[in-house]
């Protein structure tokens, strides 16, 4: 009765609103690379090569919130209604996913410093995936609490499924200690391996 | 006559218009927060903890942006239809909403420094967060007194809840002569308050 | 038969991504003025009142983008369909919007400066509002003269209304020569006037 | 069974994600532009016309993603429905898109430096639209593969049509080599070419 408009659609503005910030903060990223300035002559070529770390950061992270809009996609294609808690929780993985463009510039820049700030920035970047993941947990687990989950044969394999990635963020987290590099590696892996094989496995089956 | 192709969804294009502009407002914040450039050894972790003014700032205001869009949501789900005067209500809320990274880089940057300082910077940020809901307030008395709203019982009853924002940000104002980290806290505080209970409230209901 | 799908709402698609464009330059214009950085102590009063040319550039760019979303609203509110001359018109309205916020901060920065700059700044502002309302009047009128519009009796009537625009524009070019300040606070004027009237006029006729 | 609430419109939230990252990117654009800094009197005038490489960068850019988001419009309008594959190949399209603003900035920063870093940023800039135009034909060829495109007489048309743009970005790296600018001319020149035709073609059809 809050809500006599949107009886079919319930989730649609809330659904919007989500791409909207997911697409936002994606095409963000960019603009956290400088452009190199006027070098020595002919300097350009070698300043390009040197902002790798800047292109890694940059595609580790666009690949991370890319799968998480996917996720976030499937989230609500299964969920059928939504209520103020379920709206409240969206908001906090919206939050840590606003927040990403932060910990994404700060390992950019500190992936060629020394030892110790390369450690601070990884562990960072690592653990504010690890919050998007919690978040996305929370909130799915929250949707299923709530009956809002279509009658769907699968739910306890979705939320085993979707129980691994925090998982991984956490190793990853005692894997920034060791290494920063490793982990835009491992978590732009991560990301790939998430979005491709139920393209895979979909085609297979039919 | 005006508009003959949205009979039934009258208010769906401003809805996703105001949408757009809090998303893209919520997103924003987190480029006002900049990376530490490179730091002696090891001082990247000192200097990431010193940019806590710089974490609340950005959570307050995402939250009570996050909370206004929530809140704007809400609205529009009671109003049925708009006219000019609506609209150009409208682009008032959003004009004080794309306002606030402004005064929330503001006294982030400000909140360590001298004091008439702080004070300046929590003055506005104040100042700015009560003409947001003094926006709110007058769209939705407005939308009232057009009669745009449904035959929805609880007219009187949702004017007196909104009418609370102004009462306290008007009083944050005046706390903003003494403190302006407690600025943050309240404001951060006050709009975990209205994320929570209607939720907490209607599961109770049930 | 090019686009089999969207049979009932054609220009929908057209219309969301406009209103996306919009939204984000709308949202943009604020990260245009700069956080004063630490002054002498009590300093940042004074420095936050010195800003008061982009304040007062920041409201008169959001109010005419807001007033031209609006239009863009209402002109689409009577298009039913659309080509792809349409589509590429109405790019170059968007071309010309999201160019918008250089003169702003251009406009803002010099305001102040020597007289010759003042003239400069004032005049790319000018000729960049005069461009849009051209391009918007292109739009209106092409798709007049593909029968895009519907049976509305008012076309001459909105096609008289929308040729102001130029005109008032055209106009404040020749003052950025005088002043610059006139030319900010004209085109707020402007559009606060062409907010308005319709809503009283409707507001009457009722 | 997956998704079950969009039988309909299958492809509906992966267009408005699309579109809005489309709309994002386009907008930012302007914000690679710096506006000049208080020169000496009357200076400012000519710091306005030194700043032409970036109002050109702007311009072909803007140009070329409008023209991408027309295409991916109308290759929407023809695919009815969507699976994992194609919103992954999907988010290889906006991955470069989001890219774009980089090498924009970059060229227009150099297109007036030595010829050594005028040649890397015009390689950097051509080889991006050559793998924007890349993703595209990838994008459009998958959903041929998977029978998602309607029963749409002209697809082998399409598909050549289409394949033309890897060729011209594949000659215009070539160009880079030898002059930045034609660079910029040509691929704004190609996007005005690929535009407007269709318009002309279907007017003169009717």
């Amino acid at each position: 009765m809050d809500e006599p408009k949107s009886t079919t659609n319930e989730t649609v503005r809330l659904e919007a609103f989500s791409d909207n910030v997911f697409a936002v903060a994606i095409t963000l990223l960019i603009f956290q690379i400088r452009v190199p300035p006027h070098e020595p002559p002919g300097g350009l070529r070698v300043a390009l090569f040197d902002l790798w770390p800047s292109y890694l950061a940059f595609l580790a992270t666009f690949m991370t919130i890319g799968v998480m809009w996917l996720n976030h996609h499937r989230l609500f294609s299964l969920v059928a209604r939504k209520d103020d808690g379920l709206i409240v929780l969206n908001l906090l993985l919206l939050l840590v996913t606003t927040w990403l463009p932060f910990p994404t510039a700060l390992l950019a820049e500190h992936l060629r410093g020394p030892h110790h700030d390369q450690q601070a920035a990884g562990v960072v970047y690592s653990a504010s995936l690890f919050a998007m993941a919690v978040a996305f947990n929370v909130l799915w687990r929250y949707a299923v609490s709530i009956d809002a989950v279509g009658e769907h044969a699968n739910v306890s394999g979705i939320s085993r499924q979707y129980a691994i990635g925090p998982l991984i963020y956490a190793v990853l987290v005692g894997i920034a200690f060791f290494s920063a590099d490793w982990c835009l590696v491992i978590s732009a892996l991560y990301a790939l391996y998430f979005a491709l094989p139920p393209s895979l496995w979909r085609r297979r089956r039919r």
